[in-house]
């Protein structure tokens, strides 16, 4: 990290003005820069380089266009409150995404050139960090194949960019509002020995449908089972799910077609360090159902990068309907939101060092 | 179609020399003009026009590099042996894009428009369409999500597109040459209450790294397993899976998970007028061995735009292989291969009505 950066600058001509942190909506603003880099196959990866944020262009024919040869990641940067500037688990999220890169045959990331990337464009962009708490910089890298190609196999062409996007606060009044979920029993999203493990645009392409049909009915998430049996609970939308059982918490082991969350592997943490009995196992939907009727299951709640902790108020399976802690925010969620977000944003020390500062 | 046409057109100031057609590699080459066409939610599908075919320009966050929300079709224009310029079955096409759509939550494109574009683009560039026997110009329609927005929902935007690419002959001297299959027992392509039924980029995105496994080994392609059993013969990497045993034909019925090719159609419908029995039945790999074991598996082959017909020669599944006709052409693949050429380039009288005249 002492050499000479390798990556070019370009500087904007004009600055944007900055959106109003009160009205922000997620994903829909981005920041002056971004950060590009292409490979070719003589090359490999070459150029790196900070730019203004601006349209790419493509062939048509580009290979992601046709066979999706994607991946991405998504992590946050925030504002602590003594103002430092600050990036959740950057290396945890580029050795994911270069996991990713793996299953889908894109040649691997320098995940230190990439962590550098990272670093060098949120420095640069750092007041587009949002100030208020709950607020933060959504950070999207991503690689897309660019060979203009029409036959199945490896492109020979890619670009990796990271793009920056201020979110506004995810709970507007820092309380925790529990959501309805849909336990989906007809759609599938992933299975094992396919590519749900992994971040790759087709994972979501595949969700859509069912997400609307859960909307359509009032539910704002989809809560997935596995693609073989349709039993074991999987995971939602863009979560990780956790259920405190008796006192004790659960969670579905990864088993190949979940998506290994960040928050998920943080929160395992924060719990083991609390000595509360954590397990990671097989959860069927049946086996969920039975603890709910004996009134054992006291709360439930998805972790993710977008919400961090997101508690789940009724759980709707078939027929039955599931309401959780009388459709309140439980205890342990709650807490566990307070330590992850005091984290964040620099309010109680760094313990397990997943704080990288600027 | 008796309606003036709703098509802009922009004319290219310079045409592309044709490439030397015994040269030609499968989807490297575009032709001069392309199709396209915008959506977005107020206007519906709006601008279509046929222009230069150039790169476009879209943002980075552009919905279809995060989400993949997208869908395709391919297809083909012959040149027949009296000089006339034909396209196999677009409505059948134009009927699965549109089901592809609906899957991924793609508002639907107006058929009749689609089949007027397709009709007046290949027209067009009827000159692109080789002339030798074996040689075709291939159709790829398209549409992708252009949104620049980055939460997971169905995009405001989108572009339906359709580009041409004149492709070689499969078969380099009109021998129809058996490939070598690798039945793949842990990567898996698609499973029930997914998207494998539909053409949208991931299901491509997710079979790479099991085709270059294949390849590696010296297998040309891969033969898919359904996902929950990982017992069901599904399918080939771009084609559908006939076997003859005792004198019938059998191919997996269309389940959910399998990509109901219109090669596989076609080939349906042939063999029926022939008076063949023929089963679309579940076959598990395990039956399928036991068959050849009892020297009952006469012919294999593949059914699919690319190829037509493609004959396997051999199969490896786990430690086995079989070897299929002496890795010979079957008799009837071969002459399902020249029935269907006979109907591509107008040698056979178009009984089924699948052949669009321009
Ligand atoms: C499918 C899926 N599951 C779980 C998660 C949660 O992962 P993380 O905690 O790393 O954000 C996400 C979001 O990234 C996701 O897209
Ligand atoms: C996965 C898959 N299966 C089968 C086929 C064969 O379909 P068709 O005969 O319509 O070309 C294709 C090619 O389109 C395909 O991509």
């Amino acid at each position: 990290m002492n050499q000479v950066s390798k990556i070019d600058f370009i500087k904007a001509e004009k600055l944007k003005e900055k959106p109003d942190p009160d009205t922000l909506q997620f994903g829909k603003n981005f920041t002056d820069y971004m950060f590009m880099m292409d490979f070719d196959g003589e090359n490999g990866w070459v150029n790196p380089i900070i730019k203004p944020f601006e349209s790419i262009t493509l062939s048509p024919a580009s290979f992601v266009f046709h066979y999706g040869q994607a991946v991405f990641e998504g992590l946050k940067a925030y504002k602590t409150i003594d103002e430092r500037s600050v990036i959740f688990r950057p290396e945890k999220h580029i050795a994911r995404l270069n996991a990713s890169c793996k299953r889908l045959c894109i040649p691997p990331l320098d995940s230190e050139l990439v962590l550098e990337a990272l670093t060098t464009l949120v420095e640069l962009e750092k007041d587009w960090i949002p100030e208020k708490e709950g607020t933060s910089l959504y950070i999207r890298p991503f690689v897309i194949s660019t060979e203009p190609y029409l036959g199945v196999r490896p492109s020979h062409h890619y670009k990796f960019m990271i793009i920056l996007s201020p979110v506004g606060a995810y709970y507007s009044d820092g309380q925790l509002n529990p959501v309805k979920i849909y336990v989906e029993d007809e759609y599938v999203r992933a299975v094992k020995g396919g590519v749900g493990h992994v971040k790759t645009p087709g994972n979501y392409a595949a969700s859509i449908l069912a997400q609307e049909r859960a909307n359509e009915v009032g539910y704002e998430q989809v809560l997935w089972l596995d693609g073989k049996e349709n039993k074991y609970i999987e995971e939602v939308g863009s979560m990780n799910i956790f259920f405190k059982i008796n006192g004790e918490i659960y969670t579905p082991k990864l088993n190949g077609s979940i998506l290994p969350g960040v928050t998920r592997d943080s929160v395992i943490q924060i719990v083991h360090d609390w000595g509360i009995p954590l397990h990671e196992e097989l959860i069927s939907i049946d086996d969920l159902y039975e603890t709910y009727q004996k009134g054992q299951l006291e709360e439930v709640f998805g972790t993710g990068t977008a919400a961090t902790i997101s508690p789940v108020g009724e759980l709707k399976w078939e027929e039955h309907v599931m309401t959780i802690n009388h459709f309140e925010t439980g205890e342990f969620a709650k807490k566990l939101y307070e330590t992850m977000t005091g984290f964040h944003y620099g309010k109680i020390e760094d313990k397990f060092g997943w704080i990288k500062e600027l």
